[in-house]
């Protein structure tokens, strides 16, 4: 069972037939196909609220675009040091924004500390136009670390950049697996607590290649924000000629829930991996585990066993003898069993 | 019958197969997949060269990453006026390059015109850093007015840009039909006759959403050239997490000549409804047909026929009474025989 | 006699005596002394207005920073083709705007033309976000062809300009030369006539190095207006810490009307200039003297006779036999008697 | 006494009498003028190298045209979190890189520590395209904190950039002042230390606005690489028409050593309000005071006397009851004198 990367799991049978069924005849191109028109509707239905979808194909896309939506060139965009935004896409947000900067806000377990936050804050606006100006908040849900914001932790934040006047982002990579564990509506994790553009995840947890950035913001469908969005999005390459698949996708995706019961299915796995884990001499975990990803502490024996036991995983950097495992939508039940007897094996051995 | 763009076609049942069949258990991400290895050799064979495939998305997305790869930001790029990347993308050129500044030169029937080329740029150079530096020149396959660059065309063409130290780029967004015209190796067609960098295209004729920066430049596999063209296209939010999906229609693309077999067939649709068409009274063709475009003047009430009947095309601009049928890869023999039936009915009854 | 350019002048002794008389003692960095803090006031007055100005050194920057100011990165400035900002400028337009697209208006003496820019525009918004959108009209005054444009046919350009929703830029590099020439209270010739954002030039006209982008628009002094203004100079690299040196130039220049006094001298050098040159057999000019330069068409031998003497100046690319003219504020009058009587005897003796 | 920035001062007589003498008749614009084509021989000589100079009015464009001419829009700039390109320039290396990402670097005394660096370095390059390539090391000398780098100290982290293919980029603001400290030739204290490009400063130190690029790459006077440099310089408004006026300062600083003799008057003026600060109760300096510049920590009471008898100075965020002296070149004994007794008087009545 690999368990490196959500993003190494196929697409669920539900969306590939999706695709197929969107491959009949002749559809217009560039959106005005009717899964595409159908979004704002079938997303607004989903979250309660009046706002826009713009679809595209890759996490980064959603969050450079996202980004560059609400910090200028000069603007700041407040993130933890571990985002995937601020280490792992390779400048895109820079890229899209002309030049804003990302400030590191660290936290526990992924999650932005909100005091830190507010004392940075607080030492900005001082130095005039030599200052980049805090721009934008971005909070990745669920975290780097597998943590979920509750909606009240995410409200708190929203709370402090707003009242500098800042945006508020949501990297919603996996914004599925956060959902199935809170337990609460969509609505509440999002646009109730405060976020403002959201990059909605659908790739990791069994779609080919789907994402969105979905504006809450007041105005969204005006046609003055909206063609802003189009024209970002346009520009950066992310305007599918073929847009039908891309809406056929995210449609199929949130139908009758399937997100969030592939998303449950992929906790519940991690949550029985990291209960075994747990009970074992000499193994720790790093992080809550509140999605599908657990952060293990253990003697290399025991991430050795699991190795040859044909097991697939990640060695983690930034702590001693860590390693992550991702359970992806896809799991066994039965390799989970496996994989705890090899662990439990591996870690009474010693 | 729907003529108004291949961006409206379906996708070939073959290329959807092949996602199908990629769909089979977990497979590593980011292009270390199996089939995203296999690409350059693939394309390597298909092209009989040591290049480098960068699959991505969209055909903006691959022409904004060459243009960015051969042009700095004071560079300027010479295109034609109606180009694609000059007046469909929304400035992506510009923006992936940092602000480079694309020159038109203009052509009859989409082709820029050699003389107007090596005349354009003796006239730069006088003012040194006060000028932007002439850097590419991009060349469009088949043209937007549907004509296609005969092998030593674009041999003359590259010459002459070469001569100034500026790359060549190729949209080939319908290159298979160009191809398919031309009847010559797809080396002679590109590489051979001086062509840098590929945008090769897929998305028009059969794919869902799948086209590729083919590197034809020296040293295309070197290290250094290949992480500075994988962190262009990363930055810019084009890796695909699951590159499977893109990489697996590629290969189906260029599988057994599918993707030329399926530019002939558009090609022959488009020929048999020119020929048509050309010899109706009040009837004329605005450009030669060589790939599956035909551009027609016709009556105002030819056109209202057509409509009426079913048939759906774009009016289009810059000339009057002018409009476009574009054929897709699926086109149906029966319905260009109507068209044609409708067409001539209409012509004569003026 | 120098008329190269008048870039090549000297600086106006008022304007070193300014800098001189600048130097005493400490100042407030960065735009806090007090001939910096005056300036909205001073030029207000001027120019009848509530404004904003920002010093800077450079026309070129003074032009990029405007125009970034009115176009998004996906917007389109529509100039003159051989406007400062589209030729001589090395993309700078482009680099500040995060990669506008220049595109060029046609028309005699430098003018662009209205009908030309109405057919323009009225042949966009047809495509949604595939195009650049219209965002600013650039006019130069005085043209790179030596022509002023009258108050009536700015506020006729500006007014399809806004129509569009764009904003309006003049270059003004030789501002003071076309109001020496037209007459009119300095408002009339810029923001009564519809001008947005204003490059005012001084260093061509007697400054070291001395520009000013002067803001127009409603609410130029609003916080949020100015604070955007102030970090685009700033991260341009713009602003100078001993600011007073730059702002002392641009007092000195406009107390007293030195400015327009030094422009006229300049103008008045090149009437002479053209009247006895076009008075020559087989010499012509080949536009109108509206400012200080001349653009003259004569025999090979006139030229040649003219260098001999002793007198510098550009041969013209573009026409055959041209050369250009420009009058410095320097100008002696002994050297324009000089210059006629050599240009006389060479245009007779053919 | 203005103890609030050396940005305050005025300019030194032997700079504005050069200036004076630079305005006699026309002079060749945009650097073909003879003061600014001797600069790169007076700079070479004055560095013992072969280098290319380039001229600009401010440091932050000095700086950004430095960082982005070593590190691609994908690169990573390693610099101290309180260097001025990090936190003081609005994002102008953000701005005019492309979108490179700065990345801090601690140490005390505002000196990047080299195992701090050499760590930072090491945990990079496992994420291929993932991550932003480190580029460019940027040492500020003398430091944020007044302190010096000794040529070794600036050795050995060139020789960890280096050896990781990163260039070298000196802000050097306060050059003059460092070196009047360190007492070595600048070839020492720079290129030989490792330094590939260097914000050359006179601004802070005696010019009106006048601070240069120096580059002392291998190839620095190639055609190629002085292009590359020009055509950034004059696209980012940094090319001066009459740049006689910008060269004037910079040969007018160097000549005579007269750069190092106001530093020296400066750094002399700091010591002895240092040794006066030091010994007094209940007053720490909290660097080492190696330049012009003295960080105090005292009572409330003591700046507030200090005040109070008209001296000038920044409290200085980040330390509690810290403020920050700079002593320009235009100190006067005297009020070093008197400031010591003011400041003994109100640290003794405590």
């Amino acid at each position: 069972m690999n368990f490196r990367s959500d993003n190494e799991s196929p697409a669920a049978p539900e969306i590939l037939a999706a695709l197929a069924a969107a491959n009949a005849g002749s559809a217009a191109a560039y959106g005005a196909d009717d899964a595409s028109r159908r979004l704002d509707a079938v997303f607004g239905e989903l979250f309660e609220a009046e706002l826009a979808v713009y679809p595209v194909a890759t996490g980064t896309a959603a969050n450079a675009l996202s980004l560059a939506a609400l910090a200028p060139p000069w603007g700041a965009v407040y993130c933890h040091p571990e985002s995937h935004a601020n280490v792992d896409e390779c400048g895109a947000p820079e890229f899209f924004s002309g030049g804003a900067k990302l400030v590191s806000v660290p936290g526990e377990h992924g999650r932005i500390d909100p005091d830190r936050l507010a004392a940075m804050l607080a030492a900005t606006g001082l130095h005039g136009e030599h200052e980049a100006m805090p721009a934008a908040l971005s909070l990745t849900q669920a975290t780097e670390a597998g943590a979920a914001y509750a909606p009240d932790e995410t409200a708190a934040l929203a709370e402090i950049a707003h009242a500098r006047g800042m945006g508020v982002h949501m990297d919603g990579a996996r914004l599925a697996n956060a959902l199935a564990r809170l337990g609460c509506a969509p609505a509440d994790a999002t646009w109730r607590a405060g976020v403002d553009l959201l990059s909605f995840g659908a790739t990791k947890n069994g779609a080919l290649a789907a994402e969105a950035v979905v504006d809450f913001r007041p105005g969204a469908r005006d046609e003055r924000t909206r063609m802003e969005m189009l024209r970002r999005r346009k520009r950066g390459g992310h305007l599918w000629s073929k847009m039908r698949y891309l809406s056929a996708q995210l449609e199929a995706y949130v139908a009758d829930g399937l997100w969030l019961c592939l998303a449950a299915r992929a906790n519940a796995g991690a949550a029985r991996l990291a209960a075994g884990l747990e009970a074992l001499p000499g193994v720790a975990l790093l992080h809550p585990v509140e999605a599908n990803e657990v952060f293990v502490r253990a003697a290399p024996a025991v991430a050795a066993a699991l190795s040859e036991a044909g097991f697939a995983f990640h060695p983690w950097p930034g702590a001693d003898e860590a390693f992550r495992l991702v359970v992806p939508w896809c799991v066994e039940d039965a390799e989970i069993d496996r994989f705890a007897a090899v662990a439990a094996a591996a870690a009474r051995a010693r």
